[in-house]
């Protein structure tokens, strides 16, 4: 049997994997210091309570399948919707607001390519049951405290809400609904294919003038900031979108009283391809231009007609997820990624078979102490355990012989400089903390 | 649609996820400090990689699929046998022996019942490539040092071999393998069916006389220790059996060397069902009556023909695996679950809309300084507010109101005593920690 990981999945090995629980701990902690509380969902769901929520595209890429019980399910493809589900379900035992944090892979079947994978981490923070600029301003003071906590503070944050797309359109001109959509879609490319080719997407796919087209594209290109969105609604007395640029402002406000100002623009080029945002929409970007092809680490929006599908209340909500896996190739590749985390520090070798146990006791002994200790367990030559202990990476190495244990001391080696040292067995400990601190 | 998760699978709350996820993290550390090191793999695995590991019974349980490219899939079963693959596909990379540890859901399409779940989580630490009773003694410390630092001291290991059983069986005349198979399940029932029930089993399965099926359960029965085993295996030259029996000495010793002697206790009617498994196997259950029939916590054994399946070269393999639910359950019986884990202990009011962004700026503040703050976000009256604060059950009010501001001071309500203060703003976060501390 060819041993292997399905296409667009991955193992992480230490060297991987030591970074990654590092910045999950961080987040969950981050998270935890903004009154967000942990809460899990399964894997699998009813494949009706997925279907329908991600629009034609997600319901495609929904892993799906009937299970022994002749059940329809899916695997998650976000936390958001097993978060509505949830709410709706246990509505009797909640407590509104309610914040919770949720860190877990979600599933989608889509073509692999870099950096895309079919099995990856999301880390979310959302609070329900308000719709205030209030709660739309805490979740994204949350997300960029949480990026700051990683060690990235070059992030700008860019917001934009989902009446300011429809209500710019419709004072456009442009007012069904259908080509709106394509219209948005189109729109969320300018990065990728530049003003020409949004405006031949929307000539071909909405079937509409080029001049009509060029005008909309106009209209959302060029750059950030509150005017813009201004000057297309000024005098037009399109409700939807004057009370949305009021609430984008408020939420700007709110956001640069907490001292991050900074860190957040209004873009109205912002689209999210998910159905079921109703209010702002953003995505976080690296301002490095080592990174900035990255793409967006953050995102998320407002959501309030998601968990009103599942039960007869109505909740409003807002949440930010931040993506893992793009975070740490940022970090990886600004050198921020923490390093020696998957090196074991000390390593303690019995020099023969006969001291065997009093080396197990040793470990077990500074391992109750708190201290990282790997025991040697191949055993054979001192030298060979040298060997081993240098390809492990730790930093000091324990021998263990039978003249030690007589006189009560231990030999400590510092690895790195290749200095050795008698050690009385009382004084261990705290020698070992000082060396590693 | 009725909002529902689906039967066997469960959501956690804040008030079960926030102890669940400590316990996690200290699982995580003291696996850390034993020198072992995180590894994770797919949820999904090819079906080949998990088909026929498990036993008949298991290949049964395994949620399988074909995905969307027409390829046959399953959900992971356990932990083991992924690490087998990845040791297997990864082996270029890998330096032996190699230590890692593993925490994560696994799913199984058993019927359920109390306690039993179709998802649960695995918390695994194995040691790959080496063969040695040193490999088996630091496994069984790691995992009785974990406990131990989730704060169950009362905890036996019951260690048996395989070898034991099987050898024990050749010398009491049934040696046909499968009816030895058949003897060996009917055993595992000793403590559930007693052994009236293990000899009308085995008598019934394997269809031999019932004086034969008494004189092996006799063998069986009654209490741990290695006198009964040796009484067997006395002049009859079984090599294996002996074999076996020296291990599992040696392995004891070692245990005790570490000062955990009295938590070992060879068991010979251990048998484990995983078919796996070629060395020592072993459950570890709670000694206090009231979790008794909580059942085994704690448990794994030695896999040297594992690896060897997924390519050329055989690599011994030992490894324990803690069951977090029935930890937990019995951690929660016993009144050692920790508390409070899902109050955010500090709750912070601003009076009026007029103060929104500084009490957004105070909380940022003390988030930066590493303390955990709820902010109110549904406002209103400040009655409703100091409600909302009670319901979560946070320890401190902070109430932000422009009097206050302007004094440069914060009003400090603590919410179990009433009492009230205004304390500046300079020595809040002093102020607060001494509080909560």
């Amino acid at each position: 049997m060819i041993p292997q990981t399905l296409k667009g999945f991955r193992d992480f090995l230490p060297d991987t994997m030591a970074p990654r629980q590092q910045m999950i701990r961080t987040i969950e902690d981050a998270f935890a210091r903004h009154g967000f509380l942990p809460l899990q969902t399964p894997a699998l769901e009813y494949l009706e309570t997925l279907l329908g929520k991600y629009g034609a595209e997600g319901d495609k890429l929904l892993y799906r399948f009937e299970d022994n019980g002749g059940r329809s399910v899916a695997l998650r493809y976000d936390l958001t919707v097993p978060l509505a589900r949830l709410v709706a379900q246990h509505r009797a035992e909640i407590v509104l607001p309610f914040r919770r944090f949720h860190i877990a892979p979600v599933w989608r079947a889509e073509k692999p390519q870099r950096g895309r994978f079919r099995e990856f981490l999301q880390c979310d923070a959302d609070i329900c049951g308000v719709d205030s600029p209030m709660a739309d301003a805490e979740v994204l003071v949350t997300g960029l405290a949480t990026l700051r906590a990683l060690g990235v503070s070059g992030a700008r944050l860019h917001l934009n809400h989902r009446d300011v797309l429809f209500g710019m359109l419709d004072v456009l001109g442009m007012t069904e609904k259908t080509k709106q959509i394509i219209c948005i879609r189109a729109i969320d490319k300018l990065d990728k294919i530049g003003q020409d080719g949004v405006v031949a997407e929307i000539v071909r796919e909405a079937e509409i003038e080029a001049s009509q087209a060029s005008e909309i594209v106009r209209a959302f290109a060029g750059g950030g900031g509150i005017e813009p969105i201004a000057a297309v609604a000024a005098g037009k007395g399109h409700a939807a979108l004057d009370t949305a640029l009021l609430r984008l402002q408020a939420v700007v406000d709110l956001v640069a009283a907490a001292g991050l100002g900074e860190q957040v623009v209004i873009d109205r080029s912002i689209a999210r391809g998910l159905d079921y945002y109703t209010g702002i929409i953003y995505e976080t970007r690296l301002t490095d231009p080592k990174v900035a092809s990255i793409g967006a680490v953050m995102s998320g929006g407002r959501y309030d007609g998601l968990i009103g599908l599942f039960g007869k209340e109505q909740i409003a909500a807002v949440g930010i997820s931040i993506g893992l896996d793009r975070l740490l190739a940022a970090l990886q590749e600004l050198g921020l990624l923490a390093q020696g985390l998957a090196q074991v520090p000390i390593y303690v070798m019995p020099l023969d078979a006969s001291v065997a146990g009093p080396a197990l006791a040793l470990a077990t002994e500074l391992r109750a102490a708190g201290l990282r200790v790997e025991l040697d367990l191949a055993g054979g030559r001192i030298g060979k355990q040298f060997e081993r202990a240098g390809k492990r990476g730790s930093k000091i190495a324990l021998v263990v012989g039978s003249d030690e244990l007589a006189a009560g001391v231990v030999q400590v080696k510092d690895l790195a400089s290749g200095e050795q040292a008698k050690v009385a067995r009382a004084e261990l400990i705290d020698d070992l903390r000082r060396r590693l601190a």
